[in-house]
């Protein structure tokens, strides 16, 4: 299926200080933002895509001068895909302290004129949708048909359908997670730790310095991302297969894994910050609505209003079914309407960008629905 | 119940060269040896020991000097314990190429009078069983009664059972598969980066350069542990607990985790060995008895005269009960005696050192069986 084309983002600027949840508060910020499809005369059409670690606000189409850079999810936003541009205005906007323009770590600070660094505020996955209802107030849009997101992107739909509970008719949460478990910490931590004792990190100033914690970043990376892949997909991909068919008896690339892994992380170092990198992996951690409420995720959703699509992968390691079911059961014990579909994927938490008829259909299936439900109440208004 | 108490470690020096499977030889090595009980006048009553990643020969007891310095298995091996020392004769060896005293990358290449360094051969399972073996030979040990061993030492274990079958009586393998994953050659490779992009590392001759790459270690000593622990363990131990009760939207400790496993990275790459933890890796990555039989475990091990006992853990993700079941059918092809048990245990990898009295208790009335066997076979001769 053909992709939207030719997309442009656009720039939001915004000089009325942003208040974040740790006490500081960040002023004069831009966040980039990119549309697609039109928003129809009652605004009533928008959806909202949240992005999750390494990704941003480039979630479909490509640039006019960049044919190849297509958006991370074009399988799923775009005429006749799951997300049906000719139906729906999707919007998809760049966080706060990511490095893709939207403001961030390599921005100047304006208290001091350099580049922020590591002082950049720690932020959360609620001051992101703080931010990203700016976005929607300056387009005049009150209330999505829909929030979406997979992984961190779906820690940003759920915490909407908390913040905001007016303000969507539907929250689509795939492969997420309610907080990370100890374990999704503990590799967090792990990637941090590669980047901050990286001599070239130089405390979050590397811009100054004229260099980039590559190694640190590279490992942070290859740690991510064996917990992005299933054990099986591993295998069935690269299983024990050597790079020259022999043992080297050495320290080079040997394992075909091991050429695919140091490549990936060379590749992500290369175009990905180093404090963006902390900033979100951070984010992550901090991300507990039930925290507010002695861990009782039911009680922290009791004022929901959306409709629910929920989806998770049976071999996702990283946040497993067993997580999108402890939202399911906070959601049906207050009595919202939740849809619930465990995919049998054998990709793991990388499923949720990949190619599965099953998933795309289903996606495709809930966003005719909730198209019908919008034309329904367009045409009870008219009549 | 009591340990052995004070023990000595012997130094074992070979002045014969020993050729390793990569075509290089190392000559003139030492092999730091311990032993507890007393070798029977048939010296039949031997079992040897091997060790994991970051252990040694110093097995049970503890030095003179040193009473908090207990042996890494000594709620295993000891009087009374389940492996006996009033009824077995114990061997603790350390690997060569380890850091514990038997010679290794830190010590002086005789072709250079410099360390080793990085230079130091690359050693396998099997190079180790082969250097074993030249120990026992100068035990005056023919055959053991058995050979043991967790995780990398299970590995040498069954590799015994193939390289000597006539040469073990019983094969014990606990925690163990017979070759590593992807995702396990993976991690691996994650430490390995973090050690050889250090740059304290100095392409493995740190010793010269008066430095060591702790935050290499560090962060290699951090991912590895994460694979010892269950998720679960984790949880129940670390959760979400905070240092302070509080975020504190920065990047020094915050949850429980976090501390824990940097204290465990800092006091690891204070005393282990940069140049032994690539090589071990190695060790364990290339590590495929069946990889000479095209993938056949099965006749692979076509030729083992051992009777085995397997042991794995429920929650045991690094290696996890399959891999001992792939073990256990190969055996059962080949119709050779096993007795496998698949223990539902809640610690993970580190299940196998850890107390637990199913387990502790299978092994000790394996041994019982074991020595039982001897003494018929003894009583056999005699009458």
């Amino acid at each position: 299926m053909p992709s939207i084309g030719i997309v442009t983002p656009q720039v939001f600027h915004f000089t009325e200080a942003l208040l974040l949840q740790s006490g500081a508060s960040i002023g004069d910020y831009q966040l980039m933002v990119e549309t697609y499809g039109t928003l129809n005369t009652e605004k009533s059409n928008a959806v909202l895509v949240c992005h999750a670690l390494n990704a941003s606000h480039h979630v479909a189409g490509f640039y006019a001068d960049q044919p190849n850079n297509l958006g991370w999810w074009d399988n799923m936003v775009g005429p006749g895909k799951p997300l049906d541009t000719n139906q729906f205005f999707v919007i998809g906007i760049n966080n706060l302290g990511s490095c893709f323009g939207s403001t961030g770590p390599m921005h100047a600070n304006p208290a001091t004129g350099k580049p922020y660094g590591a002082d950049f505020p720690v932020v959360t996955v609620e001051d992101w949708v703080h931010a990203q209802a700016r976005v929607a107030d300056r387009l005049g849009i009150q209330k999505f048909a829909a929030v979406m997101g997979g992984s961190l992107g779906g820690m940003q739909a759920l915490a909407w359908s908390i913040l905001f509970p007016e303000r969507l008719a539907h929250c689509v949460v795939i492969a997420s997670t309610p907080k990370l478990s100890t374990q999704n910490i503990a590799f967090n931590d792990v990637a941090r730790q590669a980047i901050l004792t990286d001599p070239e990190f130089h405390g979050g100033d590397f811009y100054a310095h004229d260099t980039v914690p590559k190694n640190g970043l590279k490992v942070a990376r290859m740690v991510g991302h064996i917990t992005y892949l299933s054990n099986d997909d591993m295998a069935e991909k690269f299983g024990r297969e050597l790079k020259t068919g022999e043992y080297q008896f050495g320290y080079g690339v040997e394992f075909e894994i091991e050429s695919y892994l140091r490549y990936q992380g060379d590749k992500f170092s290369n175009y990905f910050d180093a404090n963006t990198y902390l900033l979100i992996t951070k984010a992550l951690d901090y991300f507990d609505p039930a925290r507010a409420f002695a861990g009782d995720l039911s009680k922290a959703l009791a004022h929901v209003k959306a409709k629910f699509l929920l989806v998770s992968f049976t071999t996702d390691w990283r946040f497993s079914p067993e997580r999108s079911r402890e939202i399911v059961k906070a959601l049906v014990d207050n009595r919202s309407t939740v849809s619930y579909a465990e995919i049998d994927a054998p990709n793991g938490h990388d499923a949720f960008l990949q190619e599965d008829a099953r998933y795309l259909n289903l996606v495709a299936a809930y966003y005719q629905a909730v198209n019908q439900e919008l034309n329904h109440g367009v045409m009870r208004e008219l009549a």
